[in-house]
């Protein structure tokens, strides 16, 4: 092993702390030897987890803002950034990240460019792949590849930086980030409101878009068994709603350049909204501590289901329209056995299905696989929206992606890592990846 | 040849017009003879023309709209859809193409696709990197490959469609579109403003972006030089801040959801910038004629460009702060013998250079290249923003690409298209490309 790197084995011992230098130290890639790049490790599909003796590649040391233009809000810094510490450094600055998520205290940015991380502004700011202006990427090879552009508009040859985003470091290590950052907006405004059936969630959704336009940044939805999971099991959380529970919530965020008149245009959307029944009840959040408290409900529902019990995790991208009869099927289909919940970013078309149960239990999961994925799969839908494939779903690619494409992405695979070296196992089906 | 193919000769001459269907008709690719894809033909570096004896592959008989779903705004096309078309279509319903250019009477959505059209909605609605969900491409040996995903998430794999986003017809002909439409807001503002120094037009896109933030839609510059062209060349276009020319004048359009409000914002940033000393003057478009008269003048340059006589024509991406002193350069260095132009859209740092005599001259050209390339290339810009590089820019790549990755485009390249049939001579050096 080489000095200059940080090695981990998969016992987690680390080897050396010195600062990662890419460019001179490519120790593993040049012995050939199989690596795992690893972020965060805030990964849900075991993506960034060896699987047999492959050395672990800790990104955590490269660590460094290296530019920041105010004129043009593009931020270049190094992979291992945690994103956390990027969205305070922009604060400061009076900017933004364009992606926001519940793991941003250890998440990096090198993995969430790698997994194309979506989460909680995209229905705002779009994905990585329109924000992220350059990348360098180091090569199963060893060579760095610099396409760390920092302009808007590049049209001079393919634009390869795309082939990294969200190919889970099995194609190249990001090892350098340039990524487009929008300005601050200081008025913000958040609701939490209660909708009576699935149909006025997926209305109040279309108005929204219309009405609220260009100040909407988060359109979340939860159903009951969501919420009432976070009051059960989250100290300090409340029913902002009480005294019931209703069937379906929606948290509404708005963000502009104009205190009142966002505040007076969220309002009169929302007597709207009530004046046709889209909502039977709702809250205006009054201040910044109401508006932490609506959020914390949304974004804690994954700790409280993991102090519920076991838990079976789905990240689904469907048809809007279709989206929450899956979850009503897998209640009929598990009936007593399992308390089953639906969330997650309707304004995406992206939902969180997930199975919770006192243990697992490979009786429960023979009814919930492969039903989920040929369900999803009839609708044309994606069975990893936001998540990846990782480890533990590469095998079932096939459910979203037609044969013809995915032999494609294995030639590709084969072109850039001939010996299958980088993140081996993963993202691509095990009869292709060899 | 085979039938139901449109194909055309260098002379023009069309064999046959029957609908394409490109899943049973593949007969060029199919025999290994080289091809073109051709669009609107609108391109301006020589990306659609043959230049030996390669086929035409027109593609405006593939012109149907195969769905549009109102709730999400996904709008599913096919490749030879005019752009004009489509914003007709979705007028109707709504909507709006994120992307608009001059060109849109004639160019078509594979097209534009194709070659990563950038255009005058980029400021807001970004690249179409971020906006196309899913395509259909039918690679260089005749498959079809669907990736005509109308998910806003998907992370199943490696998105691939992203290396035919801009690949110029190089990799694969785009035969369908799926891409995201934003919801038609109906309150535009127009203001035609002029600035008395470069400085003050960087201040103002700064300002502009924080205070007009969410509803900033167009921000547009053009000097002097570009004004007086289109009122010299142009019927029926008036100084609109009359009686002298102006150093600068920017075009600032915002678009939102409610006009009184809107106009009003519009107006209290426009007061400020005035008291400021940003802009010297200025006028708030009072109707939908003034504002199309405002366009006309910044759309029309080319035209009024190509009345005037030879044009030498630069697109180019520079950081914001060093992009008129590219202009001022090439001033002083050919002094009389030209008109140097310099107009663009400033909010993405991107210069239209365009130089303007009598005739053709290579005395001339050997004065304008290689220094705008070297320049450019000086200030990590990019030496074609958004008209990508075909024929005519194909071996200038080195200016804005390094060794490693031009040789990985190559690698790419080879591998979609051993034979090198598909748009050859196109976007790679000829080095590399053969």
């Amino acid at each position: 092993m080489k000095s200059g790197w940080r090695l981990q084995t998969q016992t987690g011992c680390t080897n050396t702390k010195a600062q990662v230098s890419f460019c001179c130290n490519l120790g593993p890639l040049r012995r050939c030897l199989a690596v795992v790049p690893q972020g965060g490790n805030t990964g849900l599909v075991g993506g960034s987890v060896p699987v047999f003796d492959e050395v672990i590649v800790n990104m955590s040391l490269m660590n460094n803002i290296i530019s920041f233009d105010k004129v043009s809000g593009i931020l270049v810094c190094e992979g291992g950034c945690i994103l956390e510490n990027l969205i305070t450094f922009l604060d400061n600055q009076g900017f933004i990240m364009p992606l926001d998520l519940g793991a941003k205290g250890s998440c990096q940015i090198g993995g969430n460019v790698s997994t194309n991380a979506g989460g909680l502004r995209l229905v705002r700011y779009g994905s990585l792949h329109g924000n992220v202006l350059g990348l360098e990427v180091v090569l199963a090879d060893g060579n760095v590849i610099d396409m760390l552009g920092t302009l808007r508009k590049d049209n001079t040859g393919y634009d390869l930086k795309h082939l990294f985003i969200g190919s889970e470091g099995s194609l190249g290590i990001v090892s350098k980030v340039s990524i487009l950052t929008p300005p601050k907006l200081f008025s913000v405004n958040v609701a939490f409101l209660a909708c009576s059936d699935y149909f006025s969630c997926q209305k109040l959704l279309m108005e929204a878009k219309r009405k609220l336009g260009e100040i909407l940044s988060a359109f979340e939805f939860l159903d009951s068994k969501s919420l009432d999971l976070v009051l059960n099991h989250l100290d300090g959380v409340r029913n902002p709603l009480p005294p019931t529970l209703h069937k379906f919530y929606i948290l509404i965020e708005t963000t502009g350049s104009d205190e009142p008149y966002d505040r007076q245009k969220l309002e009169g959307f929302l007597l709207h909204a009530m004046e046709a029944g889209l909502i039977s009840d709702g809250a205006l959040a009054q201040d910044i501590n109401q508006a932490s408290s609506f959020w914390r409900i949304r974004e804690g529902i994954p700790e409280a289901l993991m102090k519920a019990g076991a838990v079976y995790k789905y990240d689904l991208s469907l048809p809007v329209e279709k989206m929450y009869d899956l979850v009503e099927e897998m209640r009929t289909r598990l009936s007593d056995s399992a308390n089953v919940v639906g969330y997650g970013h309707l304004g995406d078309g992206n939902l969180h299905l997930n199975i919770s149960t006192a243990q697992y239990d490979d009786g429960i999961l023979t009814q919930i696989e492969p039903f989920v994925y040929e369900w999803t799969s009839k609708h044309r839908g994606s069975i990893s929206a936001e998540h990846g494939l990782g480890l533990m779903k590469a095998n079932e690619i096939f459910y979203s992606k037609p044969t013809a494409t995915v032999s494609l992405m294995a030639s590709i695979k084969k072109m850039l890592d001939p010996k299958g070296i980088l993140n081996p196992y993963k993202v691509l089906p095990h009869s292709l990846s060899s």
